[in-house]
């Protein structure tokens, strides 16, 4: 049996999505140690996003293969009964054998969420990054345009050691005023270690006039992460959807 | 000088807003810890809704007296820095002389949140109730409108020997559905010791079929604490407004 699990967490307490060790504070780490009971054998799951510490999902997803048949409901009522109220199952679904929820991803939608109201928000502050200098909108539209496509994002990415091909494709940033918020939300077929953070901290130097919306195309050309901007915070981060194929979720 | 405070707080790690001793965790006992050091004297502030342990508020209103002239945006950027990020200072004014946040009041407004999707929601358990059984709102509904009005509250007031005046006007009781949630609002001009909660816990049992709507008369006749419903629990309950006349408000 292959079953999915459709995740939301509240990052804010968390090591991020990846187990460590079988004891530590990662979401991916109480998963499958309340899984494990569960099952009577040990159960690894794989995630869709690796999220960092701090960053938050509402739409996370992840896999896990066992021999025993069992029913969704009951796996979703149980692991909500025994994880930590920061960690929700929203949906379990048993899925082809060959699905794998980061190898079978189409894309995935990331949102960053900043603050723009001064005012201390003493029931959203964990899940945004306040920010309250003025930011030129137009701009930070025109470098995210800049941005999308399918490029060589070495600069935005945090592991200078990384072997793997770097190229990866973004069809959509969208830049949007919500809620007293500010809204960067992006679309792509995956992201590398820190690339929406840094894509976010690049943006907003944009927003603060301290780069020009065309020095984008010059940041990947350079294919080094000296050349982009700041990381911004985890905290203001969260893995909002995993898009799959419809063959890939089906039901069996 | 009689300073004005508008508050915002997650009551979750709260005893409640009302100071037991200097030290304690009690949301009043924090502002004035922090007042205290900023004008060099001690600082005794007054709320006007003193909420229980795990009551939240989105605008409670307090205030102060003291010989200090300050700036209210200095008053409120220095309580915001030092205070816990789960309570913040929306707005300082520079009051009248009598204004008196409690004594002043015309009207409260609470909310009831009651979470009425089974999905575990990370983001907002800690401000809900969560319910699932199925309700009658209509009937709810009828019960609500016999509750409002002047009546003695004696019923629904947790203080059994309370030698003062039980009677209140209620001048308002909405029942709604709203994003997943049913909530009840009740705007009154002043609510006994656990009063708004005992109200709901009534009004959920009318929506279970256990009491009847008409039973509504009987119970504020009764005067006897033992004939209404059970006191809902305090997480899902929000202090949202504290209404004034217009002079009572206006700055000096």
């Amino acid at each position: 049996m292959n079953y999915g699990l459709w995740i939301q967490y509240d990052g804010t307490r968390y090591e991020g999505w990846q187990r460590q060790c079988r004891t530590d504070q990662t979401i991916q780490g109480k998963i499958e140690a309340v899984l494990s009971k569960m099952f009577g054998e040990p159960i690894e799951i794989h995630g869709a996003g690796r999220t960092d510490a701090g960053v938050h999902a509402v739409g996370q997803v992840a896999n896990f293969h066992t021999q025993r048949r069992e029913s969704c409901e009951w796996i979703r009522q149980e692991l909500n009964r025994y994880l930590p109220n920061d960690i929700g199952i929203l949906e379990v679904r048993q899925m082809q054998e060959r699905f794998h929820s980061r190898l079978s991803a189409k894309e995935k939608v990331y949102r960053y969420r900043i603050g723009r109201q001064k005012e201390k928000n003493v029931f959203s502050y964990k899940w945004l990054y306040g920010m309250y200098e003025p930011l030129d909108l137009e701009a930070m539209r025109d470098a995210a345009r800049l941005l999308c496509g399918t490029h060589d994002y070495r600069s935005f990415c945090a592991n200078k050691r990384m072997k793997k091909s770097t190229v990866r494709t973004i069809s959509d940033i969208t830049v949007e005023e919500a809620e007293g918020e500010l809204w960067l939300t992006f679309t792509g077929n995956g992201f590398l270690h820190h690339m929406v953070r840094i894509l976010t901290g690049t943006l907003l130097e944009v927003g603060e006039g301290k780069k020009m919306p065309r020095s984008m195309r010059e940041i990947l050309e350079k294919r080094e992460r000296a050349f982009a901007g700041r990381t911004a915070p985890a905290q203001g981060l969260t893995l909002l959807e995993v898009r799959y194929g419809d063959t890939e979720t089906g039901n069996q």
